[in-house]
């Protein structure tokens, strides 16, 4: 190992143990901790989030990390430690342009903003949010211009975190694309949307069962529950500590079956991502999925591609059939695929079709563009929100909670993810063109054997970690770069067959 | 505010941020952790425990904490800032005796013990828990000699980390009493035992109802649900991240209706201590109950002095009867009071009744003053343990679970534990002396108005946190330091009623 290398690990090592424990408090908050702890607890995190700060940006780290660049050092180094240092440059590049004490403030209050957003989303309640997220962008703001090079814009610095090969341009000339394809699309769908009865997906299912159900999806997809917990938050996510420890939240409807179903496919897709990292690299900085698009890339994979074809409910359907044979002894497999396919213009992204959900990512992103070019009232976000879905989808949210207040995202200043979820579609789209041509895929489905696939997507996608982009992956694995033409053409022939067009 | 402090506060704030973490992270190992994190995360733990010590033991610290104790600085410190700095002083001195390397290496050890501890017991399988525990006892005899001060007897040492007012000698007394007032007692009352019908106790109840029983048992007594949370795990325990936060668990057996009743009650006891600590120490160095001593006194006079009278049970016995209708219709208030304090040798220290309960501490405490000044083999503590339970109790435990590995206590390394809790019951009764003098206590339980008790325990012991100790709480409160003459009247007056001898 590099002498120069073996300097640094004390350092890796602690930011890592500090980060870890930023998580799993993270995790707490949301899944479990009592309502008054958190202004005594945000303290904690706040000086947690300074130390990780401090030791990543002391003197003798960044003169070893300098030191690790110049190319007779970068000889001594293996692929993966060229990897870290890379990972750890940007960061620290990052991180050194906020001040400290602007860092830890924002840190405490993200924490106070996140739970002012439960309680306004439970409330419907938008008033109680405002401050708070005008906060927020006032912290990301400022944050942006003391991050931003070369004029860049301040929504493209915060893009850039989400996934580093997309900017201002590429989004739009995807989204662009997306809205000359597949809104005529979803037009020519939405008129055959009656034809599909999906009353079913409405009636009473006892939660107890769906969570039971829910347990069953997550191992039968591949979560491994020796290296994972799932538990239940307002909003559905997936946290890790480290590869053997993945955790993944969801959420129970009575009358909504699709919900929990589709959740627990989506963010276990997200989570064997992660514990399929390999155990080389956990605990470095680049022992992580490589950016947000790629991770929402497996999410939707296997929430999408694989968890709403015919294939894959062939084998599991009947046992879906038998947890609630009052209300589905008479859907058809070939009813409950069309039902689970319904499109149509809907209120929540979460719960949108496939072919509608881009819609809604790209009302959020230009939201955000105006935030962050214009000087937006934020009392009149809700207003502007409102407007945008009767524009693109015709619908107008008939309370906060359905409107502005559904994702959480913002509460944590996480400006720019958005994009990475219709990315995300667009790149599955992309390596399920290949993986068709390498396996029999839907054969594979039909037969309950996912293994095949997760050890594909392990072997080519999800143990390198960070140490790959997300256009090095597509690279090596489909032999081009990000093409949005497969997602299109994906959603088309899909489409076209299922509703016959 | 003192210079000098000023410049202490932000270490303590970082000691704090540090030592909160380890205890999200051993609450999370016991409650939720997925199996194979261990090894990984106790890479974690450890890291943050180095920081924690390093932090606490560096030059700064102690050239603050060393002029803070000058009596020139102490005239400028609040009463609770003199405490604070007698108590870090105290784990400095602690810690400072320790190598680091072995410290860090001691905390990442014990987390994979009790992993093997629960393990083994689940398996009954001694062999795989006897290398890590002589492990731990390697460790822990290493740091009693680093620690004894003037040929301290290693055992000596570790008896006063959980309660400093004790020593060997106090409590050869103590038991000695104990031994010769409590045996006599007991025999008499075992006598007996058969005319005590218990058996609705181990009929079936539903898992279910017993986690909603017990959460309304816990709101009865004052558990704040909006500062803490109710888990599960192998065995019950309590842990506070700070006084807005304070977390217990439970478990649940379905033939046995006390077990998951009165720990809850027992647990309780010692949330509803940290929970009443006063904010202006929370999240310092004091702000935590003062001795195991004292918190086990709280635990237990819920648990026992409260929870096992007929008064506390007269407004809600009939809750529990329409609860399980069909295992208490027929079970008389009078008879479930005679059941919950059935007296007879038993083999579970958690569930022993209060007379017997010492004799379980007594045990403990002999073995492990063998491990620690005789050479004992490991292999034969199995051996030892049952013996000593055939000569005082009369019962051989049946297997290694019901025996040598009911307890958690020993996989941490916490040896000197133990006696806490009969330190803990015989304070419970010396405060109960004096808490029937000051108001009506029993005609506040029969009214099911537990406000008056939980303040009075709050304004004389709780809010105080470690600012006293213990024989200074019971000066203050009863007027006298520890004196166990309390507890065997107690215990004599209220068997001998009981059980009408």
């Amino acid at each position: 190992m590099s002498k120069t290398f073996e300097k640094l690990q004390p350092y890796l090592d602690k930011v890592m143990a500090l980060q870890t424990a930023r998580n799993l408090f993270e995790w707490d908050s949301q899944t479990l901790a009592p309502i008054e702890s958190t202004d005594y607890t945000s303290k904690v995190i706040g000086i947690l989030a300074d130390e990780y700060m401090k030791c990543l940006t002391c003197d003798e780290v960044k003169k070893l990390v300098k030191k690790l660049k110049e190319d007779k050092e970068q000889e001594e180094l293996t692929s993966n430690e060229k990897a870290i240092i890379h990972e750890l440059n940007k960061t620290i590049e990052e991180l050194e342009s906020i001040p400290p004490q602007e860092f830890r403030e924002f840190n405490e209050f993200t924490s106070l903003s996140n739970r002012a957003w439960v309680k306004a989303k439970k409330e419907n309640d938008y008033s109680h949010f405002a401050p708070y997220l005008k906060k927020v962008i006032e912290f990301k703001k400022k944050f942006a211009k003391y991050r931003a090079k070369n004029n860049q814009e301040p929504y493209e610095v915060m893009l850039k975190d989400f996934e580093e090969c997309f900017g201002i341009k590429d989004l739009d000339s995807f989204f662009d694309k997306i809205k000359k394809e597949i809104v005529p699309l979803l037009k020519e769908v939405a008129k055959k949307a009656d034809t599909v009865d999906k009353d079913y997906n409405f009636l009473k299912y006892d939660i107890e069962k769906q969570k039971e159900f829910c347990k069953f999806l997550a191992g039968y997809i591949g979560f491994d529950f020796n290296k994972g917990v799932i538990a239940e938050s307002a909003h559905p996510f997936t946290l890790n500590l480290h590869n053997h420890d993945v955790r993944i939240t969801n959420r129970f409807i009575e009358n909504n079956l699709e919900s929990a179903i589709f959740s627990v496919i989506h963010e276990g897709g997200h989570a064997i991502y992660e514990m399929n990292i390999d155990d080389s690299i956990t605990m470095t900085p680049v022992g992580k999925g490589t950016s947000m698009g790629m991770h929402e890339s497996q999410s939707r994979f296997y929430e999408n591609i694989i968890g709403r074809s015919e294939a894959f409910w062939t084998p599991i359907y009947q046992k879906l059939v038998d947890t609630y044979p009052e209300n589905l002894r008479n859907v058809s497999l070939k009813q409950f695929i069309k039902g689970i396919n319904k499109a149509e213009p809907s209120l929540i992204r979460t719960e949108a079709d496939e072919l509608s959900y881009p819609l809604h990512i790209i009302i959020r992103y230009e939201i955000e563009r105006m935030i962050f070019t214009e000087d937006v009232d934020i009392e009149r976000l809700p207003e502007i929100w409102n407007k945008k879905y009767e524009e693109y989808l015709g619908l107008t949210p008939p309370n906060y909670s359905q409107g502005i207040l559904q994702d959480t995202h913002w509460s944590y200043g996480e400006f720019g993810y958005f994009p990475s979820y219709a990315i995300g579609s667009a790149v599955a789209a992309q390596l399920y063109a290949k993986i068709k041509e390498v396996m029999p895929f839907e054969e594979y489905l039909r037969e309950g054997n996912l293994l095949p696939i997760r050890e594909y997507l392990r072997d080519n996608i999800h143990k390198y970690g960070a140490t790959k982009n997300t256009n090095q992956i597509l690279l090596d694995v489909t032999g081009e770069e990000f093409n949005a033409d497969y997602y299109v053409k994906y959603l088309k022939e899909k489409y076209e067959k299922l509703y016959e067009l």
